[in-house]
């Protein structure tokens, strides 16, 4: 496929500074890009290649003003990053799997819709419900009474323990576990632990997507809830009877404890932990490896440290206890 | 099925304060809990809805006194939590699946018990025994000279290599990993690393339960333990030749490097760390984040901290620290 | 097999002390070694066993001189560690797997090599090659257009996505996942996000190890790298873009954040993690649960605490923080 600059400005609401005629034939990085591609400057990081680039064609925020001569065409839009995506998504045909491959084992009791993608050496339990058009890759485990939505995807290796409910247009990545038994033990008094047994299940929404290797436990009683719009990183735990509240974004290897409560929209970065019930007000921004141990009110609130405090009472703290480690002069 | 509050507090030993006739039909949680229903409160974070639950019994510790009027039926029991985990065991029929689905891999070699349920694209290789009644669910994977014992679940994906060694009645999550090697490198004189063999084993005693994608190594020579009753959750580390003593519990994405040994009764919070070859006392509690670096020899020794100190001593320092971050008025 | 300490000696450039006829017939550890095993002592905290083992032989370094009387037969080698890895290779036959198990799902148009290994439920997609004696073990996944190097093992549930490239003498430890998608997504006007598409793969080159259930996700747009001879432990994050420099190793449950270059032989100690868009310099070493957010220039520094400080600054600011928090008498 090859579009014009122009072309492309006028898909994104966007505005040609240059050659509107020059012709793309691919998306690149701005460090790699050559004749042909179209690139994007967001991070001002990068600015640096923007002055030598063989890209045709650089998307930058309508705001930026170069601070060097630019011999590429640039095309200002309102949000580079966005624009990008859009823009690869145009060269991206959108491949659907079709087809049921062998083998496989899916139960005659199981309903499956159409257009449903059947990988080898996946698995279909009892009275599974497998939604319009869903891509399910080989080597998946669906349990028995579970329901994938249309237009969802299983990459290999997802198993989805008995009765958990997938919402639509999910995405789930490889090895993922879904429904695994919730972490719960009644001490004895021989000092040895009981099993709770896990009745729960696990309830995700819409148009969630699940990083690879993450673990969502299911419920004691009741269900574990990820809303809709949701986005889970890599090797995350979410314990048993935690919900994640809309549009809410966690970074890899970030963990929540049982029965804690997210808000919408609350950002959590890597290696982050909670504490199990908690309640997390929306918009909550939890630093790298800050680890929340109490209940957060305010919305918007920033945290960091372990235990988690306000981040900007973290950084003053922390540039004094640096200070006080330097060698004395 | 039906059991009256009577019923219920004859099996579980506890006293009924309220109505002995009525009827419970399943277990739910106090929040939820409508007619017919039998909840729980242990924690007295919950307590608000004892007043206004609509659940026909509520099992209470037999010490507590409510503060409001209660309209429910109580049954006093020596630990609620303990009383409704038998009381969900009640409820749920023991769901053993049994048989062989297809298709499936399974060496003529292996020696399989009876009983034994065999899910669909599992492999089991040569000289393998698994004992009587075990559930080898889809996609498992046991390795060559593995002992698989009696009443043990792998659930979905599990992955055992070659020669590695599973008690009784334990339970595996989908997608862990038992026996993989060791990270052992020795460094040669160009910079570059040279693969140490991994000849080792693993062997988990009886009733242990292991989380879902939690990995446990190898040993270098010798076996990497994990003793009896041991639970670990989802997306733990146990590298190599490391020993985890009886009725530990590890809560998710902690990890153990290599040769540690950890005593008994330990409680090791998430995402917690220890460093290698260190020898941890009985009952050490280490809290979310610790990194342990030093042996332990006190038993019931309480941590905290990176590195890991004194629980409290940790809290009071980081009181000050905080303190110190806070602007000045 | 048997060696004399002789033999072993010659084979390892060693100087035998003591009796140089005496016979090994397997390699054990100080603490259990009996009669015919021979052990070795690199960590000085083992060395009360050289007193009263019972082996045949020890391996010590060159520079070793005992406190007490040693009964058995030293050899001494320059790096006993070293020397005791190409022991355990002459006694470990190198087990290679031949053939191709049923059921699998090998694609038509896939290039397979001499002497490669396919265990059960495995599947190889179109257009992949796999290069001569490559081990792929039951239920691995390899999507379309991946290339898997000449001796590479992928153990068993290996995931690799489409188009993903894995050099020569590669070992990929079970439930790994290569090429999973970056986690990138553009904020929108009303609070959603929008999945930027991920259009990269993943090149791994030659003599690279990875952990059991690790994570490498495919770039934006270009290749997530990781170079020649990286050592990869369990549970490791790496993050879209990120490219790891030869001969470095990270321990088990560390993270890379999106676009940031790793240098040559760093070490990263376990649980700990670095923030995208940053360069880190050759030889770095970042301790356990570190978070390093800037940059790194100088060769050979060692970092510590989150964020990250000079690894000295951090311990002697630690020594005092916990001084702050005992006691007053």
């Amino acid at each position: 496929m090859e579009l014009t600059a122009q072309m492309i400005a006028d898909q994104l609401h966007g505005q040609v500074v240059g050659d509107p005629h020059v012709r793309v034939t691919n998306v690149a990085r701005i460090e790699f890009g050559k004749k042909g591609a179209a690139c994007f400057l967001a991070n001002m990081k990068y600015e640096k290649y923007l002055y030598k680039t063989k890209a045709s064609v650089v998307l930058v925020n309508r705001d930026f003003s170069p601070k060097e001569k630019v011999k590429t065409t640039l095309i200002k839009v309102d949000d580079a990053y966005t624009a990008v995506a859009l823009l690869i998504g145009m060269f991206s045909t959108a491949k659907r799997k079709k087809g049921w491959e062998f083998p496989h084992c899916v139960s005659r009791k199981a309903t499956i819709g159409r257009r449903v993608y059947i990988g080898a050496h996946s698995y279909i339990g009892k009275r599974a419900v497998v939604g319009n058009g869903a891509q399910i890759y080989p080597q998946v485990y669906i349990g028995e009474h579970v329901k994938i939505g249309a237009g969802t995807t299983l990459y290999p290796g997802v198993k989805v323990y008995d009765h958990c409910v997938i919402g639509e247009h999910c995405i789930i990545h490889a090895n993922a576990v879904i429904g695994s038994d919730g972490f719960g033990f009644a001490p004895t008094q021989d000092g040895t632990y009981m099993k709770i047994p896990q009745t729960g299940n696990v309830v995700i929404e819409d148009q969630v997507e699940i990083g690879a290797n993450t673990v969502i436990d299911r419920a004691t009683m009741g269900s574990t809830i990820i809303r809709k719009g949701v986005k889970l990183d890599n090797l995350i735990q979410i314990a048993h009877n935690v919900e994640v509240g809309a549009h809410t974004v966690m970074a890899a290897q970030s963990g929540i404890a049982g029965s804690t409560q997210l808000g919408e929209r609350c950002m959590v970065g890597g290696q982050a932990g909670f504490a199990g019930h908690l309640t997390i007000a929306h918009g909550t921004k939890v630093g790298a490896q800050a680890a929340v141990i109490g209940s957060v009110k305010e919305e918007g609130t920033a945290l960091l440290g372990m235990p988690a405090i306000d981040h900007k009472t973290y950084m003053r703290a922390y540039a004094l206890f640096r200070k006080s480690g330097k060698k004395k002069p």
